[in-house]
């Protein structure tokens, strides 16, 4: 129940992040920084308990290498998504429930850039928080929550930037997507964790 | 003693930098990094000696968390307000003593983010300043310091985003929040303190 | 092979945050922390895999310091050049396939902007990922990857700031570059690579 | 000689990205992160060899905190100063020698703000870098690196944002400050350093 808290907590703020930044006035240009460092200092909070995944599909990917106990994964993708969507109506009230034009993106460069995207934060997460080579290190929040950063700037202009099917959720509900256009990210999301679990496994061959 | 002098400076220091980053000309759009960069720097600097809060709700809930001793709580507090005072005084000496507009929030949202904006803060601190599944990690001030980074860009346009009563002093002070607005930080920053605290036991039973 | 996929993915994802952040509409004046931000992460992640070059100039630093192996260079050389070839490609199709007018410096000033932030990078990677005096640090991502950072906001406008012989290809496949101008790059970059590896051991004799 | 070598190249890139972020076209608003970033990495590269000062003050509070040989002291201020006057030349071809109106800030509001930067980052540097509390840490890059970032967000706009002698001359050098003022920054700064390395020995009173 613990680890099912954390995860609450940590998707919570990382929605209400990105409603906050994005819903005008937001943070503007500095969007993507403000929202990667959300999932940072979350993910510092809260590894020691839950590993803070706040993604579904990083719990997937996560489960895939074999860090997550089974029994464990639906209750996590039930705390991210039921945090996401109390995340986007808190985010809405503050912002005084605007009427939001949903973002329109090219449905093939989506799907592209949230499967790049999610790959390499499922494939920073995977290295930085559960590999052997990089055990007790103190940088897997910065490299976690600043791979969202990144791609953030690079992709969030093709996609909208979610890497994340509980964002993906949040910005629906927020009217920042369209409903339409959820499994874009669904099948970029988890299609990615997939990819980058391979990945993982082959370029870590001695990690169990 | 010396345990009170590092409060003092490190809540000086914060304060300053949320004066001069926010009366104009200031830091713009680049205040919550300015801020919370300085928050950073002095945990780094002064977590060895006091624990570095610099704040009197992250004070209260390492106390209730059992990280304080209760004869140090008062002289931390006073040590801290007394900060915020010097620091708001110089802050307007350094910007020529400009006539400032107070903000004027909605009372209820205000209450609600500088209760979710010092939940966050607290909640990081526990956890990555005084728990086991933690200990003598090397990101602690990024961690605690880019909470308010995230907290800043989120919920600054709701509250004013102090997070912390000694900074809401400060702001009082400087004539950036009104006096009779000072309850909205007291109550929102000290009831966080005490959800994170009991928070951080349910999801930490083994750390006394 | 893992190492090379490893170099793949870390210089695929630099030189993609290149061309997304610098093509219009790109990150404007936050580019070069959105580019050296993407370095950082894959360092991170990458690192106990592939020692993390995703750079030829760095991949001869660190082969000339006794830390790569004389069998693994050309690959490495190899697996950067066609990553930043296929991320080039990629940049341009998201951003719509522009006419890009590339940039035009002058030469001895690029030539000395380039080997000056080449030998900033490289003289950092080998004394925070190769250095007994640094060894188990937490940092070595940060400051690899924030060099980039600083280097980019010195010395972007003077030549362009690649610092990378794979970015120089990226770019020049974007259109950001001019193919006349690519000596200017192999030339201030290799002999900045060359130059760090020869201070590195001078300032650290006892490092074998 | 190695160390007065590593002393010299920080030194020399500090004030680079000094020169190259404040003259026009420079980093604008982002200024303080370019150049306290260029500390940053350099304090990490360099910390092993020389203690990585790169300021003439940071070397006397450390030499006054006793962990600086007091032959080495004249060396290190040489290196320093020479760096200084390097890059701020180099900085000024860079920019096509453009003719530069000095600041003129207010002398007693400039003493105070340099007196105070200097002593947070002295301050940070002695508790980060020296102290037995904070032995082994991976963030004294960082810390440092960022407590220039946030005095020059918070007291650039005063005095100019030096809070380092070597800093000083190169500003002077490069036409930003007026030599007239030169001994603002050197009063301030050395005040400061003393005043840090007391402070320093009152709450560290183990550390030898």
């Amino acid at each position: 129940m613990k680890k099912y808290l954390v995860e609450f907590i940590g998707a919570f703020f990382l929605v209400l992040a990105v409603g906050m930044a994005v819903i005008d006035p937001g943070a503007g240009s500095l969007a993507p920084i403000a929202i990667g460092a959300t999932l940072m200092v979350m993910v510092f909070a809260g590894g020691h308990v839950s590993g803070a995944h706040y993604n579904p599909a990083v719990t997937i990917a996560v489960w895939l290498r074999g860090r997550c106990a089974t029994a464990d994964v639906p209750f996590y993708l039930v705390a991210q998504v039921l945090a996401a969507v109390a995340a986007a109506k808190l985010a809405l009230l503050f912002k005084g429930c605007p009427v939001i034009a949903p973002g329109n993106p090219n449905v093939g460069h989506a799907l592209v850039a949230e499967f790049i995207g999610t790959f390499a934060l499922a494939y920073v997460v995977l290295n930085v928080a559960t590999a052997k080579g990089t055990a007790n290190n103190s940088f897997y929040g910065l490299a976690i929550g600043f791979t969202v950063v990144t791609m953030a700037f690079a992709l969030g202009g093709i996609s909208g930037g979610a890497f994340n099917p509980a964002v993906a959720v949040g910005i629906t509900v927020m009217g920042l997507a369209k409903m339409s256009n959820l499994w874009i990210y669904l099948v970029g999301n988890f299609g990615a964790a997939i990819v980058a679990a391979l990945t993982f496994k082959f370029i870590n061959p001695d990690d169990k």
